[in-house]
Parts: C-alpha cells; sequence; structure tokens
C-alpha cells in the first residue's frame, strides 16, 4: 500500500497497530517522501487470502490522517510489463555480426529458403516456436473476457512451454470469435510458427476450429483444453488402474461433461482399450435416444454408452470403476459413490471446485485425483503440452495423431516407478524434471514411425 | 565443408594444399569420423567473399578421392534454429511462482484487464512490443519471396529492435498479398502488441495498408521502408545543410524514385519547410500535366515542382542544391552532377548499388551520402526505427506523428555536434550508443505534448 500520512510523531506507529490488529504481518516500511505536512509511505505486508489483504487495506484507510493511495500485490507486480521478452540467440555487437544476422548476409538465408522452402524449419524459428492462439472466449473459470484481458494467461503458458521444454511460445489472442476469421488469421500467420496450439476457445467451436486448421496446415495443431487433459488423464488412469489391479477393457467408466475435454477423454481412452464408457451432461446420460443433441454429443451419444444406459448422473454411478468429472463443482457427493464397483477410481477435475469434495471421496473410493494444486494427484496439463509440442517440433512432425498422444500418456505414466506407485501418488509432481524429456522422447518415437 | 575422403596419407594434405592454392585461408580441420576407408572432415576456411567460397569448394571437389558433402558458412550456421527465443521475464521454479505466473494468481490480473482494458498496456507484454508484419512482397533486393522467406530479415528486425531500444518486436509474415487480408490479420492480432512496424510490403499495397490500418488501430502503425528513410534523410540532410551553409527553405531538390520512400521523403522535407522539389520516376520530372499517373504518383505531381519542370533526371537536376536517390543503379554518371548548384549535396541511397558511383560523385559534390556500410555517411533505418518506437511505446502514443518523426530527425540530426560536423561525418554509425535514447527522448516529448 502507498500511503499518505499526517505528518505526526505516531502516524507509523496508528498504521502498523491497525495492521497488526487486522491479522497482517508488516514485511516492509519505507519512506518514499517527506514533505511539510504529509509522509509518503509504502507499507509492505502479508496477508492470507485477497480478502484478508482488502481488510487490512480497509483497517489503514480507517484511521484519521491516513490516506491509501495505491495498493498492489506481488502477483501484479510480477505482470508490470508482461511476462515475456524477446532475446536474440547470438549477440549484435559489430559490423561483422550486423552483416550477418541483417544485411547483407542474411539476403543469402532468404534466398535459400525461397528456393527451398522446407529449409524454413532449418534455418528460422519455426524449428523451435508454437503459437498459442485464444479468442479469450473461455479463459479459466473467468468464461468469455476477451482476447486482452486473457493475454496474461497466453503469457503464463508460454513461460511454462519455455520453462518445461525450451520450446519458444508466443502468444497470439484474435479479436473475434468468428470460426471463420480464426482459421483464416491462423493460417495467415503460420509461416512464422512450427505448430499451434489452440487454447481457451469455447466448446463447440474449437472443435471445428481445430478440424479446420489440421486440414489445412502442415504444421501439428493440438487444442490443449482437449487433448492435454486427455493426455493426463488416461496416464493417471493407467497408473490407477495399477493400483486397483484392474484393465483398462474390463472397465466401466462414468464421465461427467460433454464439452471439449470430455470428448477428448473419451477418444484416448479408446483409443487405450476402454469399451464401456458412459458419458453424462447436465440432464443425465447420453444415449442415440436423447434429441436436441448439438455435434458433439451426438458423436458422443453414438460412440459410447452401448447398453442405452439412462437417468441422471448418481444412477449411472452404479457398478461404475471409474468416475472422471470434466464438468462443473459439486455435482454429486461423496455417499454417491457408494454405488460404485469395488475400489472406485475418481478424478473429479473440475476447477477451482471439483464435482465432488476429495477428502469425502476419499472415504469411498481407493484413488482420488482432481485439478488442485493443494490435494495429492493434481492432474495438470503441464505434464503434458510442454514435452508433447517438444517431441513434435523435433520430428518436424505435420500432426500430433492419437498415436503420439497415446505414447505421450504412456510416458506420463511411466515416469512413476512401481516401487513409487501410490494411491496418492499416480501422477508425477509438475516440477518433476523426469517428465517433459520422457514425453518428447515417446512423442517423437511415435511420430518418426508412423 | 564436410568432406568425404579416402583414406590415404596424403588425403588431408591435398585437401589443405589445394585450398591455399586457391586462396582460401584454413582456420580449423576436425576429423569427425574415421571409418575403414573413409575420413569424415570438416574444413573450415576463410574466404573473401561467397564467389571465392565457391571457388574454394570446386577445388576440393576436383580431387580424385574427395567428396564434398555439406558446405555452410558462418552467416547460415547463425541461422540454424533462427535467431530469436522467448524468456521469461522472471524465473519459474516453485509452485509459488506458478500460482503467480500462472493459475490462480494470473486470474485477478485478467479480471483486472476486463474491467480496466487500458490496463493491458501495464500488466502486459503490449507495454513493450511490436509486431513486425510483412506479406514478403518487397523483401530488400530480393523482391517478392513470400512470408517464409522473409521471416530471416524480420527475426533481424527484431533482434535490432531489442538490441538498439530494448523493444521486443516479433514476426509477422502473413501468407497473402490482399491489402483486405493483411488489414484484417493486423487488426485481429493487435491486442497483444503496443505498436505495428510494417515492413517490405510492396507499394502500392503499403500506402493503403499503413492508412487504413492508421485509421482502425488505436496502436502506432509506421512503415520502416516508408517513414524511417525519411527521418534519417531529414536528419543527414539538415546536417549537410550546415556544412554548405545552407537553408531548408532555399534549396531545391530532385528526388529520384517516386515509390514509398520517396513520398514519405517529400512529405518529411516540406514538413521541415523545403518548399521547392522535383521528384523523377523513370520517365522524367512528374507534374500534373503529366497523364496515366497512379495514386502516389498523382500526389507527388500535385505537392511539388511548383514550376512544372519537365524533363529527364539530368535536365532536372539543373541548379538543384540536393539530389536524393530512393530508386535503381546506375541512373546517372558523376559528369551529370555538374549542372548542380555550387556545393551540392548527394544522397544516393539505392542498395546495394547507388545511383551513381560515390567515389565519382565525391568529385563533384561537397558531400555525399549511401546505403553502404562500406561507404561513410551511412544512411540506415537503424538510426530511427529503435528511438521511435521507444519513444511510442513510453510516451503509450496512439499514433507516430508528423511532429513525432520530425523530431526524431532533428534529435538524429543533433548527436552530431558542431565540432564533429564533416563532409563525411553528417550522421552517427549505428552502434553509436547515443542515437536511439536521443530519438526515443525526443519522439516521447513530441507525444506527449501533442
Amino acid at each position: 500500500m502507498r500511503l499518505v500520512l499526517r505528518t505526526d510523531p505516531q502516524a507509523i506507529g496508528h498504521v502498523t497497530t491497525a495492521v497488526g490488529n487486522a491479522g497482517g504481518a508488516i514485511t516492509a516500511l519505507d519512506i518514499v517522501e517527506s514533505r511539510k505536512d504529509q509522509l509518503v509511505v509504502d507499507l509492505t505486508a502479508s496477508a492470507g487470502s485477497t480478502k484478508h489483504a482488502d481488510q487490512l487495506t480497509d483497517a489503514v484507510a480507517a484511521l484519521d490522517g491516513a490516506e491509501v493511495h495505491k495498493v498492489s500485490d506481488r502477483t501484479f507486480l510480477l505482470h508490470l510489463g508482461g511476462k515475456l521478452e524477446i532475446a536474440p540467440t547470438a549477440p549484435l555487437r559489430t559490423r561483422d555480426d550486423l552483416s550477418m544476422a541483417y544485411t547483407p548476409g542474411v539476403a543469402r538465408v532468404c534466398r535459400a529458403i525461397a528456393d527451398n522452402p522446407a529449409d524454413a524449419r532449418r534455418l528460422t524459428i519455426k524449428r523451435n516456436t508454437v503459437a498459442v492462439v485464444t479468442d479469450g472466449s473461455a479463459v479459466l473459470g473467468l468464461g468469455d473476457i476477451g482476447p486482452s484481458a486473457a493475454l496474461p494467461v497466453m503469457e503464463g503458458k508460454a513461460v511454462l512451454f519455455k520453462t518445461f521444454a525450451d520450446v519458444d511460445a508466443w502468444p497470439v489472442c484474435l479479436d473475434t470469435k468468428d470460426p471463420d476469421e480464426i482459421v483464416r488469421a491462423v493460417e495467415l500467420i503460420a509461416p512464422v510458427y512450427g505448430g499451434i496450439n489452440l487454447e481457451d476457445i469455447a466448446a463447440p467451436r474449437c472443435f471445428e476450429v481445430e478440424e479446420r486448421l489440421r486440414a489445412k496446415l502442415d504444421i501439428p495443431v493440438f487444442h490443449d483444453d482437449q487433448h492435454g487433459t486427455a493426455i493426463v488423464v488416461l496416464a493417471a488412469l493407467m497408473n490407477a488402474l495399477r493400483v486397483v489391479d484392474k484393465r483398462m477393457a474390463d472397465i466401466r467408466v462414468v464421465i461427467s461433461g460433454a464439452g471439449a475435454a470430455g470428448v477428448a477423454v473419451v477418444k484416448i481412452l479408446q483409443a487405450e482399450g476402454a469399451r464401456d464408457i458412459v458419458v453424462c451432461d447436465r440432464k443425465g446420460a447420453l444415449h442415440p435416444g436423447r434429441e436436441g443433441l448439438d455435434e458433439s454429443k451426438t458423436w458422443l451419444a453414438s460412440h459410447t454408452n452401448q447398453k442405452w444406459t439412462a437417468g441422471g448422473l448418481r444412477e449411472t454411478l452404479a457398478g461404475a470403476d471409474v468416475f472422471i468429472g470434466v464438468s462443473g463443482p459439486d455435482v454429486i457427493q461423496p455417499e454417491d459413490l457408494r454405488v460404485m464397483a469395488h475400489d472406485p477410481v475418481v478424478f473429479a477435475l473440475a476447477n477451482p471446485d471439483p464435482e465432488v469434495n476429495p477428502a469425502g471421496a476419499r472415504e469411498y473410493a481407493a484413488v482420488v485425483a482432481t485439478g488442485r494444486s493443494d490435494e495429492p494427484n493434481q492432474i495438470n496439463n503441464v505434464l503434458a503440452f510442454p514435452g508433447v509440442f517438444r517431441g513434435a517440433l523435433d520430428a518436424q512432425a505435420r500432426d500430433i495423431t492419437e498415436e503420439m498422444k497415446v505414447a505421450a500418456a504412456r510416458a506420463l505414466a511411466g515416469t512413476v516407478a512401481d516401487d513409487e506407485l501410490h494411491p496418492e501418488y499416480i501422477i508425477p509432481g509438475v516440477f518433476n524434471a523426469e517428465v517433459a524429456p520422457a514425453v518428447a522422447h515417446a512423442v517423437r518415437n511415435a511420430a518418426e514411425h508412423d
């Protein structure tokens, strides 16, 4: 907080007392300016939450003789000027450097690419760069906030790509929601990139956009909200089944959520041999008898639930071995899990509030996973997308196939050794340094042997 | 050169002798592989030119028992994987870092921007980032090579932006030449950027694209091939006039070249008080009586040459104080300068071969400048665009106005002190560290006082 205090020998003491009484821990106090009648002071304190931070600010503002001018916090300060910068890969210090990186030397490199377009992947940033493309229509839990407000998330995604797999990723936030315009814009910018990561584009437009771009472009196009989630879910499920000693071909899986992630999870589970899957939307189980289904729900209804199970989510859970939630908060209670088969596996992935309370779920389930960082078994897409693109770029792949995704899942699952496997450790932590290289290696091999 | 040599005790000696006889200086010899019948050798040598490098390669290829496999050079090696990478501005090492740079902390930053869009310029890379946009239709001396082949130049431009003014610049190479598609694509990607630098887009489309984008966007749009050139030309001319003791309002200027650069030079000279300018295209002086002129030539014809001078370039030079060439090679001979006024100033900027031979021109002219790095008085856009965008970004300018461009030119001219000014030193060298800050400062002031 930047405060302006009336000059008074006890002014600062009153402020520090007020903050302390409100439960804040002061970590720094700096006099910024000393004027005749006023002191300008920067006070830094730790708070337990954003609500608590507001309480501390209010406590100070309530004091006579104190004005609160600007309030910031670590997160906002970290974001000043954005989280990315561009760095030359070779220094430019002399005329000689200039004549190679720029004119006249660069002209020969341009001519080489003009003569042989495939050389772009060797001689330019196309070798290592992925575009992170959004229209800002489905950002985190915030929904349709638009391209400018989505940019901090896309910058963060780029930070993750670089940190975990040395992939250069650049934010592309498009000021349109029209699928034709999105597809055309990505086509137009594609020469610079070796891959496209679609992010936070709302269903059902995301399916159409991904499908059309995969058809048009000769570089991989991957909607992480769908396939990143699916890869990590498959890896976690592979390991959970090892824990409960069941096989993919034998299990009944119930999925809550028929959006982007739900469709992709079904496809990858079926690629790995799952044969009995039922998907529920808000109205209950999807089956061919249901009317008024949109395109992806129609696909789901005709590719799953061969037994035409009907009914709500609770009924559908009867006898199921696995529940995967990719929907919203609190759709079931812990007791609802009682009807599942023995040793049920529960992945409740809605963020920030899962489909079922995890602690409660653990009373009924053998293995529980969520998307939360403060719970064991966090299903986090960052375990997949960096390695997937690293492998695809290194293979100079033109597409990310189902085989490459399953290979990624197997490699991710394999980073948990047999003697480490445990109901509360079915998936590695995000900072496990083995993950991205193992995933990249497997994806590259799968690409090169396709 | 990567060579495969028949194993023979004299094999390497024959190679080194051949290279030496052809005038190459060998700087390194590395055995890469030693096979039963063959040696794989990497030989590195210095050559005087690309032609000479080819001669060295031919000399080795001609040897019995030697095969030349791959030939590269420093420039190509520098370009492997491109010349740029993305760097996070803060390290990501712990869960705590992750929770601020990504979920959940980043959501609050997104919400702040959603509530107040102007905050994007504070809290994201929009603060410091410029898009370098091309369609690859007018690249250096290579012409229409397309977006992929143009990418090395755009990467180089980004290296210059960062090196000289700490501006983050990102290549946008568009796979279209349609002005409607170019304008719409830039509009769609604009949320990420604080400015747009148009580059290597052919005339006359470049005029329309720049004009339409300046009207649509609330960030500066600047076609460097036009205005960067114009700014540096004005700065150099201001100093050249100091050398020959003439005033802008009194001089007659003849310009060869009615393309993008020519139009921009006319506008900036007129903004600074020049009153007597004649522009020549291939057919001679532009005047309102000429027929069949395109839009920019029509503008030039009606805004210059009030005396309706007609005739070819040579005749037009009679009595002129200044000749500025922004056209092609060898349009005049040194002797043609004889008809100019006393102490003529000659800027022959066609690259790589100027309108007139510089050494010859110096016999007739008081001050000679070219675009070449191996001549004194190099007119190089890198003296302008980094500082111009630095100043515009810092002022959070919405546009780059004529005032800002003239301010840039004055600041650039001013970096040559009175006691340094000399016929062969009218413009600073590109590595002069004063230039970009001085230009940025002047541009920012001009923007903030508009």
